[in-house]
């Protein structure tokens, strides 16, 4: 502590915390998602002395990224998370790995011992750098008070590399309760921008499709918003080809008017069959590999030979489309093919996922943002959302289970007067499922449907295919989950959650308008078999 | 795929799996935790195929983590964990570090995508290493089928160095699904030893201890077992000293004939005080540090001149013990002070954290096993814990917090005669709740009290200390965990663990009578203020 600081003190009175604060409400941050404990006690202070960041505590780290994710997928703002040292970061690094892969970008602040403290290797301590980088764009080390502007400022241009992603800094307690120093560059402002498509790259896209051949348009990244689907539209209109999006996307808009697209599908025979034999055009998707490797089957499922590389992830795919369709000539998208009216289904029957979608068309409100995890309801919703009132679907980008509720507490914090619905299967719920209590702390407008199929559906289709049986006692033992089977509706309600059971269309249908209506959430525990 | 390779399978008809599976079998393995995805289905299979292994399945991979930990510290055997990828993986960090800090010896497992699938970065593609080397001793990848058995040999081996702790196996899904190669060295058990103290050492000790002074005995490691107790007591006794354990034992022995051991404080004012200015023998235990680091106060609380080395964590700290009563010659330890017998309190009286731990006190059963996780009791507990029959107490020994309920169920996995009280704060329970439907499924005999005070109390503490007001608006939103309230007894049924609620001494007596007796879980939740 030099005579400098101590006048920095007197005349600004603020700590390192303080900077800290202001450097990351001046590059945009307006809300932090917060699990503290000991080593963030400082900051804890200094949000209390600001009062400018809404803060909104979990109960459990996972939630407080996955939020993030969510907040950030809808709202485009950089939103903060603050967790505890390394095993509090650990607890929420599988949602941002969720948040890597959707291209979020978020600002970790993770509090450390004091510098001095370090050496001692206290109980707490651990390696939080080497835990952080597998899901960060930069690790930042605070490591003096005047390292405190520049860190953020570098934090926020990390964020906003390539398709975006989140940067970490690391906060020692000595360093946020210094003084602040009296010099420092201010931070400032910088919006991400997804970086421009060359015209030589539109120009050989143009020149290739200007030859006859099938052709899809997979659409990705910002793409998938309003304008990139009715540009990718137009020109798959023009080239008589088809319109699909990624797999996994972060966040895209489908229903009203816009046309129907079809969503690149799971297993690797599937998409081989799905491409046929038509050139692919990359507009701000990757190009189609599998999901995992399987023996026999290739990793890349379209030959390079076909792929048209129009616009990486992080690229402006939306100009380029546009740009695309100067060149060579759009096409107002046919009318679409007339769809069947939703209509609920017999209320006596007992649910399936076909009937839980078709009853969620009926009811679904315009604009509502809707949280999908999981395979039981996710294909069939994205198999018919075209057919719904305009809406947005956040998908789990990265694979990583107990991303859907949590994104839901984001996306209703980002967008308060929107209708949230998360879409949900019961055993990846499983692993946040304490985001329950922050809906209901928080007062969100979500409606939880949670598919209540008692088993890990997905490795029992896995198991399927490669001939393994099912009913064998290791194999049930460690996929289905029928013993006991858990009781959602009384999870709700220990979370302060109002929760009702539904085993009929009849029953979901009411119970879902009457969650349509509530100031606050509801789940819905959705028996299917 | 060579043609020795062929051979060996149609010779043995053994996978890659299979051969992993007899490996961490020879090796000593009996039990795994698990939590398996995609990547593990091959070996999923093979533990089937086998059927020797017991296998335990989570909703959440930070349970099989913390039972595995709970199971290596009561069984001193070596368990498995089997998790999915970097991100399943991510969510058994925090009591992987606990584990680190316990030296519980465990082998993950983890499946990673085919090693010909990884370049195309799929959405679940992470860096595994760097998320798991900060809580193993080894992260070992087995990248091919002749790696199996020296991979199995050597991570067996690293959880053996020093005081023990996890080694991490990473196996590809083509490397598991390749046949076994024909020729291997099969995996020998080494068991655990730890390592002797030098004579020199010892004599050393002996010579410091033979000058008069004030002496202290603090106990960690293996001598917190009966026999160090005694050997420590005795010493203690032949020197007028005084005899305390460690802040946070991975298991002590206490209770019964045992003399009492009074443990090392939590804030450094209270260690200081505590420990004067005697001269302090570490036997087993680390060097007295502050957990944190605070402003005005040391990291080392008791200095170097003041401190006698005898044993370090993972030597022979026993053994190092009974040499040195060998050398000063050890007493009798003196007959203990007189204790109020435990009766009871007042059953119309609400409950405290002083009288949950009164009416424990009269009814836990002989050789029971605690696993105590938060403030609210531990403190109160080890206070008065040699007034109890004969028992074992788990704590959290790294504090990364969602370690307790976890660790009972591992602990009852390994004693499956023995009663397990889990004594939990309710703030560190919510981080891994699902450890509750694994205590039904199994039918574990776990009595399970909460300590319902509805905020993070250790927070409100240290930001007391810190003059920090409690009232304020964001404080109070960052530290109570009042709104709303968590209904414990709904949450376990939710799981299908029986629950009552209690606020007064009387309505706790009952229930944990009730408790002691059912062949499964039962959770309390204690309303404290």
């Amino acid at each position: 502590m030099n005579a400098q600081n101590e006048t920095a003190k007197s005349a600004s009175g603020k700590l390192g915390a303080d900077l800290l604060l202001d450097s990351l409400y001046d590059g945009g941050a307006r809300i932090c998602f917060a699990n503290p404990g000991t080593t963030e006690l400082g900051l804890v202070s200094a949000l209390a002395r600001d009062g400018r960041l809404r803060c909104v505590l979990s109960l459990f780290e996972g939630v407080c990224t996955g939020a993030a994710d969510g907040y950030a997928r809808v709202s485009g703002e950089v939103p903060l998370t603050l967790l505890h040292l390394g095993p509090g970061f650990a607890n929420g690094i599988a949602n941002l790995h969720n948040a890597r892969r959707a291209g979020s970008r978020i600002v970790n602040l993770i509090g450390d011992h004091a510098t001095w403290h370090l050496a001692y290797d206290a109980p707490l301590t651990s390696d939080i750098h080497s835990l952080a980088q597998p899901v960060s764009r930069e690790v930042i080390y605070l490591g003096k008070p005047e390292a405190i502007t520049d860190g953020v400022s570098q934090a926020f241009a990390a964020t906003n590399e390539a398709e975006g992603g989140a940067a970490t800094l690391i906060f020692p307690t000595d360093v946020v309760d210094a003084p602040a120093p009296a010099d420092f560059k201010p931070v400032e402002l910088a919006a991400y921008q997804p970086a421009p498509v060359s015209d030589d790259v539109v120009q050989s896209a143009a020149a290739v499709l200007a030859e006859p051949g099938e052709t899809i348009i997979l659409l990705g990244g910002n793409a998938l918003d309003e304008e990139g689907i009715q540009a990718g539209a137009s020109l798959a209109a023009a080239l008589g080809g088809r319109l699909l999006m990624e797999p996994y996307p972060a966040i895209v808009t489908l229903g009203g008017d816009l046309p129907m697209v079809e969503r690149q599908a799971y297993f690797p025979d599937d998409v081989i069959a799905q491409m046929g034999d038509a050139r692919v055009v990359l507009a701000g998707a990757r190009m189609p590999i599998s999901y995992f490797g399987y023996e026999g089957w290739p990793s890349q499922l379209v030959p390079e030979d076909r792929l048209v590389r129009l616009a990486e992830p992080g690229q402006d795919a939306v100009a380029a489309l546009r740009a695309l369709v100067d060149q060579l000539g759009g096409s107002p998208a046919p009318e679409p093919a007339p769809t069947p009216p939703a209509s609920s289904p017999e209320p006596a029957a007992a649910l399936t996922a076909a009937s839980i979608v078709e009853e969620l068309l009926v009811q679904l409100p315009e604009d509502a943002v809707i949280s999908l995890e999981g395979s039981s309801m996710g294909g069939p919703w994205l198999k018919n959302a075209h057919r719904a009132p305009r809406h947005r679907v956040m998908t789990n980008t990265g694979g990583a289970i107990g991303q859907g509720l949590p994104c839901a507490v984001g996306a209703a914090l980002a967008q308060p007067d929107a209708r949230i619905i998360s879409l949900q299967s019961d055993g990846s719920a499983q692993y946040t499922l304490q985001a329950l209590w922050t809906m209901a702390r928080e007062g969100l407008k979500i409606t939880v449907i949670i598919a209540a199929n008692h088993r890990y559906a997905i490795l029992q289709t896995e198991l399927s295919r490669a001939d393994v049986p099912l009913d064998d006692a290791v194999v049930a033992n460690l996929t289905k989950l029928d013993h006991p089977k858990v009781d959602w509706v009384a999870l709700a309600q220990g979370y302060g959650v109002e929760a009702v059971r539904a085993t009929t269309n009849g029953e979901l249908a009411s119970a879902l308008r009457h969650g349509l209506t509530l100031d606050g959430p509801l789940l819905i525990q959705a028996e299917l078999p």
